[in-house]
């Protein structure tokens, strides 16, 4: 009665998964709303960085061979023959101790070859003219920024997969992509299953349980940058399941049930499996929480048979569904960060397959410390609010005690409290 | 003719900020809109985590009191009376050596104090009834889920000024918040200012370059979780430029200018925050990018000048602009994480005042390192791109050798490469 199945590692789920991973497809949107989303082909400078040489602060424009041997005590007196701002080109050119006054970001203009600054001179005025004194010298290309010494034109400077943030939104802006190439956020459809399950809207009634599973999930799928499909429930009925997922099927890219995957007698998602004429990539994993999650592939298309179990689910989506998604986008680093941190509290469990726990982590004083959050079973949803991390403990060991080093995997940053600094 | 400006350190800076941010309004959105954005009341448990004693897995509720004594060698046969999925709540109760079939999170059926695992036992059916056969005992209380374990109704889960996370997510979908009560998104207007500035679509002109600020601080400013209103630029008069900012400001929450704020002679922002009535918290910053920037209050409300070369305008979001916006969302750690990393190469550089580098920060055996992006010349947009991180160097130090261990401002999380494990 009870279905044996065959548990893989974790490793060779992944790699499974990733061997049907495919490209996305692209699309062309508006840099005002490229925040987050990842680059589709390499951004390539379309100038040089400067595109002229350029004065990087405000001063005057001078040529170094008249400031040859001026020191504090023998000054010389410079002659402003012309006033430019950023985004101006100089008129005139300097000869002999003629000078330009010029602001940060202006080009250079012909004829100087040093920038020295407003701080380090006196201006004065004679006969209605503009001067300055000097009293030093200054070498040729002193308080210059030359052309292509940034970036030169032609170089790809961002390579696709890179998720867009605000520097490279800043990238994209300099070199004129006001239409960014991004990988399409793939439609991810969901579908829970479970007749305990209330909606969001519906009061408590005896023996069930608000669906928490089906929204974590659309914020996890919309976190990883594609767009998330709710499909509602199954209903308790195998063939009305079978059509169900069949034509939801056609509407996505990626397809993920909630529960239905074990082999309680409700567990409709095998047999489902079996009549799409699937291709079960594997159906257990040496894992806890999550060994009954299932993926399968359809022409090309992942199913992913989340469980029911809040945790598992949740665990199921990063490990499974994330690097998936990421890998289509090009990413080259498709999985969750991986650190090394030193366990606070002994965790004597053993078990034989691979544990991932919910774990609050913390830096202190040059090190990494994680703890559980919550109570550690599987179903307890609560840990999830503090939780910043998976703790992945192997399996087949003998427990871990307090002062054990191990890996943990990051689910996101966090903020600090002031002060961090006092200077 | 310069404007002699007194630097204040970093963390004044910071605290000038901090007084004058205040909180910000509210607003109640749909559960599936929530994700990112910040709570702005408590998560409160309306009901008992589970809600009812439950079945954590798929079996047999059975009475204790019946396995006593039962070994392999003395087992015992059970008769199922009843079958329920979860949802479904048991319409009988078992008396001696009966049990109730009964699936993962079904309610526990009246009269019975033990779930036995389908796997444990020996199934067969007699004269058209199902049984099986029992061949260990269990204690009152073995593989229950007891209701309230997880969360107790009444209990404040998640505080006000978190982000919602897909963990949160699922809490407030299992406490019935269809609604949520979140910090609205405050507007954030962008000022403009250098004629240098040419827009994205513009093809480059002598002298000139594309406007990447304005794009990269929109960026910035969604990132944090408001909304960037850009108003173009300001034109090369006093009067108009005074005018535009007066009328903007009514707009917006926030104002951001950049550019403008230094001691050129085309830099009207002291001028303007004169005519405006500006209480001016501060112009001159002890640090390196963005030492001219200032911050300056008009009826409430902050106007940020930040200094119009990248690196600054960027450093000068993340530590003035950022928490001045968490902190009205009742953020707890609104500043940049800050960890420690040891520096992969020397940065013999040493000034008066702190220096905030863009860096790139890995983690490898144990331990973060850190070393600058590109070329540490603060006018180096390119750098900005591979930046996940700011390195930041107190001022008045002779230099810092390779080896040495530094503070480091986290930018953002980053994904791993596969393996990260092989279990």
């Amino acid at each position: 009665m009870v279905d044996i199945r065959k548990p893989i590692l974790v490793s060779e789920a992944v790699s499974a998964v990733l061997n049907h991973a495919k490209a996305g497809e692209t699309e062309f949107i508006s840099i005002d709303d490229c925040e987050e989303r990842y680059l589709a082909s390499d951004l390539i400078a379309d100038h040089d960085v400067p595109p002229f040489d350029r004065s990087p602060l405000d001063g005057f424009a001078i040529r170094a061979v008249d400031s040859q041997g001026v020191t504090e005590e023998s000054p010389k007196s410079f002659k402003v023959i012309e006033e430019i701002g950023a985004g101006a080109v100089a008129a005139k050119i300097p000869t002999q101790n003629e000078a330009i006054r010029i602001m940060t970001g202006a080009q250079i203009p012909a004829g100087t070859d040093v920038i020295v600054m407003f701080e380090l001179v006196r201006e004065f005025e004679k006969e209605g003219e503009a001067y300055f004194e000097l009293t030093q010298s200054f070498q040729s290309g002193d308080n210059i920024s030359f052309q292509g010494e940034d970036a030169q034109k032609g170089a790809s400077l961002v390579q696709k997969g890179v998720r867009i943030t605000p520097g490279i939104k800043a990238l994209l802006a300099t070199f004129g992509y006001a239409e960014v190439e991004v990988f399409k956020k793939p439609k991810v459809g969901i579908i829970a299953t479970g007749t305990e399950l209330l909606d969001v809207d519906e009061e408590l009634q005896p023996g069930k349980i608000r669906n928490s599973n089906a929204y974590m999930v659309a914020a996890q799928i919309k976190k990883v940058g594609a767009e998330p499909v709710y499909f509602g429930q199954l209903v308790d009925d195998l063939e009305e399941s079978f059509q169900k997922i069949s034509l939801e099927l056609e509407k996505v890219d990626y397809l993920i049930t909630t529960g239905g995957v074990s082999v309680g007698d409700y567990d409709f998602l095998p047999e489902i499996y079996k009549r799409l004429g699937a291709n079960v990539l594997f159906n257990k994993i040496a894992m806890r929480p999550g060994s009954v999650t299932t993926v399968a592939e359809v022409n090309g298309k992942l199913l992913f048979g989340l469980s029911g179990n809040p945790s598992a689910c949740f665990v199921g989506f990063e490990l499974l569904v994330r690097p998936a998604i990421l890998t289509s986008f090009s990413v080259g680093k498709p999985h969750l960060q991986k650190l090394q941190a030193t366990l606070v509290v002994d965790n004597d469990k053993s078990n034989n397959f691979s544990r991932f726990i919910r774990s609050y982590m913390y830096f202190d004083n040059g090190k990494f410390y994680v703890k559980p959050t919550g109570l550690d079973k599987s179903g307890v949803v609560s840990s999830l609010a503090d939780a910043n991390c998976l703790m992945m403990l192997p399996g087949g060991a003998n427990g871990f005690q307090k002062g054990d080093v191990v890996d943990v995997l990051l689910l996101t940053g966090e903020g600090s409290e002031w002060p961090w600094t006092t200077v």
